[in-house]
């Protein structure tokens, strides 16, 4: 089954009519996370994620991103890091899970791009710790904004399939 | 290489003299997370999990045990449920991502046991919303009381490894 099929008999994509929390309208709805905790569903898509990536270590933010970036490591055998969503305030206060050297290249994978704001975030905290990030890889692309977004900040968005391709 | 040793080669567990975030000092130091962004040292974890597994459904929190919870599940195929630390105040107001059905049997994952009570707040969690709840499954018992005290509530820890095999 393709990765199009996957999503939408899963239900991680439903077309119809939906309220969506921001209180916008929509004609379709996207749920990654709940499709994910599904292990043949997560399986697919790590598998189609792991054909885009090109760097050597994969990066992505607590906690939506961590179950794809954690399938999508295991099946690479690539290390990850898992990005923290806030400062800590106790204990280490490092911001991420994991290791990030100075000059290495790594890809930030991500469930869903909209408008692009929290792979940014994701991409700023991994380049001012000295990693190089070139591409940001999402299961589906809303296409909001996001590609055009990250473009302009140097990122390349890589999706694995967009809402067009999904209709 | 057995989960003993690849805890203790891997870092995750350190003997040596260590002051713990708490003030308390500590002649070990267990950090299963960092070391969990490393496939070969996650998939030996999991390995060993999946075999104290009998429910057909895993769960486990936000967002430390949620690397172990995905790589369990996709080496167990069965699905899992990540439990929210706190109540979310916008979108869905579901406490957990996936699926709790009524009187369902599930086993709860963790990296760590201590004191037992964050596995206890899973416990609580998942019986209230209808699951039954009897093994949790850690990696490392730290020997603080959480053994027994799980046991008071109906839960049977079961570690894949105790600190005193450790030492």
């Amino acid at each position: 089954m393709g990765i199009r099929e996957t999503l939408l008999e899963s239900g991680a994509v439903k077309f119809g009519y939906f309220v969506l929390t921001s209180g916008k309208k929509s004609d379709y709805y996207v749920d990654i996370k709940e499709a994910s905790t599904r292990p043949e569903i997560l399986n697919a898509m790590a598998d189609a994620i792991s054909l885009k990536i090109s760097a050597k270590k994969i990066a992505g933010m607590e906690l939506g991103a961590v179950p794809i970036l954690v399938a999508t490591a295991l099946k690479t055998k690539i290390d990850y890091v898992i990005i923290r969503k806030t400062e800590r305030t106790h204990g280490t206060n490092k911001r991420w899970i994991g290791e990030i050297n100075n000059g290495e290249k790594i890809d930030v994978i991500d469930d869903v791009a909209t408008t692009g704001g929290s792979i940014l975030k994701s991409v700023e905290i991994l380049r001012s710790h000295g990693a190089v990030v070139e591409n940001a890889i999402c299961v589906v692309d809303r296409e909001e904004g996001a590609k055009e977004f990250l473009k302009e900040n140097g990122i390349n968005l890589i999706p694995v399939i967009t809402v067009s391709q999904l209709r």
